[in-house]
C-alpha cells in the first residue's frame, strides 16, 4: 500500500515533485518542501487549471492582483489555469506535504 | 479558505459525497463515512479511473477477484476503470474521510 505522508525525501536541500497519476488530462502529484519558494522571478502560469491542498506543513501561496493565502494542514484552493501565482513561504522546520491535482 | 479536515458533516447515520471539482474530465470529491458500508449486494462498476486516498480514519475496499486492502491515514490507491470494488468496511468510532479522484 502506497502512504501519500510516508517515504519523505531525505534530501531537504531542494523541492521535490512526483506525479503518482499522469494522463493526457489529469496528473496528480505529490510536492514536498523543506522551506523552499517559488524563484524571486517569474510566476507559475499553467494553462491546467490546479486544485491543491496542503497535508502536512504549511505554505502560502501569492497571486498577481497582490492577495495571498497561508494553507496548513486540510486547506485547499482552486488555482483557475493562467491565474498566475507563485509560492513565497513553506514551513522551515518540518515537511510541507502538498497534494496538486491538475485537470482541465 | 477552505479545509478537507474541518466542517465534516454531522449527520452520522448516511454517508456524504461532496463534489468540490466537478469537469466534463475530472470530479474531486469527499466522501465522509460513519462506518457505512457499500451495499451488500452489487458492485462499483465505474467508466472512470478513480485515485482515492483516506484522510482521516480507515476504509476497507474490496475487489472482484476476492482480494481487499485497509487503507488508513494517508493510504492510496487507484482503481482502474471498470475494476468492480466495494466498500465492506468503515471506521465505527470516527469519521473516515476519503478524497476520491475520478478521471479520464
Amino acid at each position: 500500500m502506497h502512504n501519500f505522508l510516508s517515504q519523505l525525501p531525505q534530501d531537504t536541500t531542494q523541492e521535490h515533485f512526483e506525479a503518482i497519476i499522469n494522463t493526457k488530462q489529469t496528473r496528480i502529484e505529490r510536492i514536498v518542501s523543506f522551506g523552499q519558494t517559488s524563484p524571486d522571478v517569474g510566476w507559475y502560469d499553467q494553462h491546467e487549471n490546479e486544485w491543491v491542498m496542503v497535508l502536512e506543513g504549511s505554505g502560502t501561496i501569492e497571486f498577481e492582483d497582490g492577495t495571498s493565502k497561508t494553507l496548513s494542514k486540510g486547506d485547499y484552493l482552486n488555482i483557475a489555469a493562467h491565474t498566475k501565482h507563485k509560492v513565497t513561504h513553506t514551513a522551515i522546520n518540518e515537511p510541507t506535504v502538498w497534494l496538486a491535482i491538475f485537470y482541465i
